[in-house]
């Protein structure tokens, strides 16, 4: 007998097979059983009929109970009616496992409780979406570089020394010294450019911050492509082509997914390039008139950001920042040297910033000037540096979120359920 | 004028174009000058003759030094005595920045030296094709898990608790507590097959080992994938299956590279399932008789693993290992219960083991008293026991080491080469 997963049930049309997964739900009608089976591609109504079956088969769908792992065997039928296309005229059955009462139901969960059971939560529908939303976005990120010609270079994990301060950083022994969680693989792509010319990392960063809101978490994954010879402009372009690749891949891939879970898809089609586009400067003044408080030279939070997405019905690009709340590697402004070369990308509909990054600066003497004036310990930052003295060039790159890039284009409200097991302060467990 | 990419060239013959990147050399005869370019992508040729360029870009070229980058701007030609199949006739150029010296000559250098100038060792051609090996085998890697359907489950790099032991963890606090960098996203994968029947994760991995040998890395990547209703044969099916297709991947895509790295491709030619099999008990036999000292219950070494690998020309699949020397989690065997159904895989010529692996035991009851026995707390691994409470199936999994598997397809006699900034005993910088 074939052994088939539901995913390709349609090959099928008409021949027997045998499906092995869960128990979703059962109900009975007289003389007719309805298993639904789960087998984590798919879902599938099987259907036994007392007097077709035999009597033993009928009656161990009995003792199913939710979550029972089992193996049915039927001829595989199209059924128009169905949700899923196709049922199974159930032949035999066989239970691989009794599942105890199963914790979760289809009853309403406190968060809480839900997040406790995470390792169980996940067979959830709901959750199931949006981990195979969040698979695809990431499948789709690996090709959109590889097609590019984009090199991957890992960035490690365990650092001497960070981008942006040692406030949040975690902290272990290393040997007899110390290390830190990496924030950001930047400042090991910027080296890398200089002999692959275009290059990206891929990987797991932490922040060790004491927020506890629905957008923030612990360990997050990011990417970072980083380009040589790339300007401002051309690292806008290159952030706009991205995002824009990564929804069109979704909306192809994950309609089902979007469906279910009653995301608006018309708010995703309109995401093309170019992208709306607002200086940090122009922002201000018109969150200002608006009668939102800010002043010139306040860096943006969430409640700025949602109005400033608001304005556009793409992602919005905020260029060009004050100089003084931005970290020291970025490229002043070709026109005024108290700004930024810098971005950020904001999702629209509330979702926040999902994409921030610079031109970085290639002057080393002004990069040394620079890192002494924040009070940074040049020496730490020598093999930095070394990228100016041999060689340097123009170059830019940006970072963009994966969770948050989830959470929008799943319309999930939090972030905890854009990743399979979220680490949050105070949620460490399972 | 059209900026184009080395890798690309072949689309621009007879056309002008700008390219830009970095000196690699240059050499002078008489009255012409050559220049090679390395732009991260290739290498080419550009070729000045007196006269027929301007004389101020003539002279230009002498103020250029190693690693200077610059663009220049000329008509590609076809050229079949050219090692890189093009070359351009210059017709201008524009330094962009003149280099330091640069330390990292043609000469021989020591590893401490290179280690302590990786980020700029990075741009050595050797270093680059490894490096490219390695982008090109975890492109293979997410290709072939996607193709099959597997879902991404990203597990958590920062734990509570651990898969073998707390000796060799690297511990940072959180917050009121403390975690622990992952070692294995197994226990996490485990209960993903029952959401999404097939799974795998891909992320760094880490060892507070104090060894210091080639084949040891602090942080490494490795992929696992992990698959309901699995077992022992499956997964060493799965296994060679995987391997076949990275090789062949790499073998199609690299080369270039693995003939300038002088890579025996022969070798790689042959690696193809199904592998060479044996089982711990017959493999220690045989080492006994070819005079190998070792005692069945022994684990093996890397110099067992070197001979075993002898025996075949294709990579070995050695099984069911002694229950006492593995984990817990392992299934027994179903003829034998002091053995375990796992599996290691051995790369051939030395380069040791990729692959290990086993079925996981999905006895609820079985795996408890293996806990306790263990000195487990067994309220740390309630959630992975719930695992067999509700719809236990029969499992299995294994995790392929990234930096082994680039070792031995690249030919490379260490494993810090492997990976961009390797993460070794007493080196954590750059």
């Amino acid at each position: 007998m074939t052994t088939a997963y539901i995913s390709e049930i349609s090959k099928y049309e008409g021949q027997d097979v045998t499906l092995k997964g869960w128990l979703y739900n059962k109900r009975s009608s007289g003389k007719i059983k309805f298993i639904i089976l789960r087998d984590g591609t798919g879902l599938i109504q099987a259907v036994a009929v007392k007097g077709e079956i035999e009597d033993k088969y009928f009656d161990l769908i009995e003792e199913l109970t939710q979550e029972s792992s089992l193996a049915v065997t039927g001829t595989i039928r199209e059924d128009k009616r169905s949700p899923w296309g196709y049922e199974m005229t159930l032949k035999s059955l066989e239970v691989v496992h009794i599942a105890e009462e199963y914790p979760i139901s289809l009853k309403e969960h406190g968060t809480s409780f839900l997040m406790d059971n995470r390792h169980l939560w996940l067979r959830s529908e709901g959750q199931r979406h949006v981990l195979r939303i969040r698979h695809e976005i990431i499948q789709s990120i690996r090709q959109f570089y590889y097609e590019r010609g984009f090199t991957l270079i890992d960035s490690p994990i365990l650092t001497p020394a960070s981008v942006e301060g040692t406030s949040t950083l975690f902290e272990t022994d290393y040997f007899d010294g110390k290390a830190y969680l990496s924030q950001s693989g930047q400042l090991y792509l910027e080296p890398a450019i200089a002999a692959f010319g275009k290059v990206y990392c891929f990987g797991p960063t932490f922040r060790a911050e004491k927020s506890k809101t629905r957008r923030h978490l612990q360990e997050f994954w990011m990417v970072e492509p980083e380009v040589a010879f790339n300007d401002h402009e051309d690292n806008i372009k290159l952030a706009e082509e991205f995002v824009s690749y990564i929804v069109a891949w979704v909306l192809e891939k994950c309609g089902r997914e979007l469906d279910a879970l009653e995301r608006d898809k018309t708010k995703l089609e309109k995401v093309k390039a170019p992208f709306g586009r607002v200086t940090y400067t122009d922002a201000v003044e018109r969150l200002k008139k608006e009668g939102i408080e800010i002043e010139w030279g306040d860096d943006f939070g969430a409640e700025h950001e949602t109005v400033i997405g608001s304005w556009f019905e793409t992602p919005v690009v905020i260029e060009k920042y004050p100089a003084k709340i931005k970290p020291f590697y970025m490229q002043p402004d070709a026109e005024n040297p108290d700004l930024v070369a810098n971005m950020d990308v904001i999702a629209p509909e509330g979702y926040g910033e999902i994409i921030g990054g610079s031109q970085r600066d290639h002057d080393l003497e002004r990069l040394k000037k620079k890192v002494i004036a924040q009070g940074l310990p040049l020496e730490s930052y020598e093999w930095y540096l070394d990228v100016r003295r041999y060689g340097s060039v123009p170059h830019a790159g940006f970072g963009l979120g994966i969770e948050r890039t989830v959470a929008w284009l799943s319309g999930s409200k939090h972030i905890r359920e854009t990743i399979p097991y979220p680490r949050m302060l105070y949620r460490l467990y399972p």
